[in-house]
């Protein structure tokens, strides 16, 4: 079969089997699911009758009540407790719901309420998405060097190959990006909030981090929340280092994947300054020529398989 | 200043400017945001009193009950009209709630109630996420020739140079996008859902195509919604068409930067391939000599500007 062909194919699969994934996670969510949502529909149901029962309160002016209740706390604004309790907008949470817009996580325990909130917050992620993503691949560019090139410098002075140096070095990282950046953060959550289980926490920043964002689990969300200033700050800090930790995260992944051939044969772009480093110096060790020579082959390789309905925009001349 | 101190200076000026945006929509949002959530707190208390005034509840029953339902509510289920109604977990419910957490929407409009379901999200996601990107990648890698290269070429050939052509085509593209997936199901939905205003539904839009997902809007949640199966999938579709087109226009952005030297003064990785088409054939026209000397002259530039704390991970022997 011709590169062509095969790289249609590959797509084909892909899109098929993501629909498949769908399906099985539709089906399982749904299984998993449903008996808890019936049975907290029951209660729900059993504590409106037994509520309706013992008092002189209509079905009618009940449902009406409950409904303009929902729709106000749709916006985070609750009559349960003490309505006139801490705003949702005071200067820390409106930064926090900033820091939810820009970096895509968006919670939604807090929205906008008004038009013109509306509007603010389209040209406010317009311009702050692109330029949170900036600031984090400047970060990471930093972090590149102290946590990839040199462990992994070390990793091979000691005597380890590139390639099992690359994979020994991604579950080193990944094994400490999980330790700080999910286990002891979702301890502190279970200590912190009150309600929230180790599970809970771990979940929290899993969805997080990943930027999905669900807003079930929302930390300094209870009202009376102790020092909620410097929790919301210290959340957003957290969430800002974690997010570039991913984000190192998924480069080293991405280029441990051009190290071993997998994003080749996946057809994928591979990562960026993979192939202008042939002209330069070194850092760590001089090249033998085999290696030069296994590279070479690799690459046209890669040539090969790249189909030729995917002619770069770079070779149009650039004046 | 050499390079190593102006790429310092540049990250400790965004990281300030980051900060500021974020104090900045802090203040703005305050300002927009309190005065309605004041108002609409006033309405609630109002709707309260008035509700414990025209009936024999006592305030600690309602409070306890308001608790509950909220609580409950948080996980999509309501008290409010039939709680007996359609499941927020039944298949296309359940593939939508998939379909958000791989493509990081997340709106959490129903999120998982057990701990099984957590646990299942977490594994889910954590294989769903990247899967979902690499579809993207792979889709938006077919569209680069039809949507891209092509009209690239075809504006080239009516005569307008490289870097024009290349502005012309991101500004059509963009307004491509803009009309098909802001525009057109902005005023669908304006439609569709029958509180929707055409701003939510831009709103909307805008919100879930950047993956933020705030969820304060979700389609087809009202309960007597008609075919709502159907537009479940219709909007998932629209979902995945959007994030693609969205990945598109991203690229195109990028590879325009490179075009005009912006990811070389940002000092920013440039765009896969970027690199590796010097020996290439190129597709539309042949190259002047004087092109490719001005070419190779920004490319000095830009490896002149890379500051030298950042070596390459490739630049490690590849065996």
């Amino acid at each position: 079969m011709d590169s062509l062909g095969r790289s249609w194919l590959l797509l084909t699969g892909f899109v098929l089997f993501y629909f498949t994934y769908l399906l099985f996670g539709a089906l399982v969510f749904s299984s998993i699911e449903r008996p808890v949502e019936e049975e907290l529909r029951r209660d729900l149901d059993a504590l409106k009758r037994s509520f309706l029962n013992h008092s002189c309160v209509s079905a009618a002016d009940l449902e009406l009540f409950v409904s303009q209740v929902l729709s106000a706390n749709r916006y985070g604004v609750t009559v349960h407790r003490n309505s006139s309790g801490p705003s949702n907008w005071d200067l820390t949470s409106a930064m926090f719901f900033a820091n939810t817009l820009v970096t895509t996580v968006g919670y939604g325990q807090t929205a906008p309420l008004s038009d013109t909130g509306k509007i603010f917050s389209i040209v406010y992620a317009l311009i702050g998405v692109p330029f949170t993503m900036l600031v984090l691949t400047a970060c990471v560019q930093r972090l590149m060097y102290p946590l990839v090139l040199a462990p992994l410098g070390l990793l091979q002075r000691l005597g380890l190959k590139p390639r099992p140096a690359a994979a020994v070095h991604f579950l080193l990282l990944l094994v400490l990006v999980v330790l700080c950046f999910f286990v002891a953060p979702a301890a502190i959550f279970s200590v912190v909030e009150g309600k929230w289980s180790f599970l809970d926490g771990f979940y929290f920043c899993f969805i997080s981090l990943c930027t999905i964002g669900l807003g079930d689990f929302v930390p300094a969300m209870q009202p009376e929340q102790n020092l909620k200033e410097v929790y919301q700050i210290t959340v957003m800090v957290y969430l800002f280092l974690g997010l570039m930790m991913m984000y190192l995260l998924l480069r080293t992944f991405h280029k441990m994947s051009d190290l071993h051939g997998l994003t080749t044969f996946l057809q994928l772009p591979r990562c960026e300054e993979s192939d202008l480093e042939d002209d330069r110096e070194p850092i760590m060790e001089n090249r033998q020529g085999d290696q030069k020579r296994s590279q070479h082959t690799q690459q046209a390789a890669s040539e090969h398989l790249e189909p030729a309905s995917q002619p770069s925009y770079n070779s149009i001349s650039t004046r």
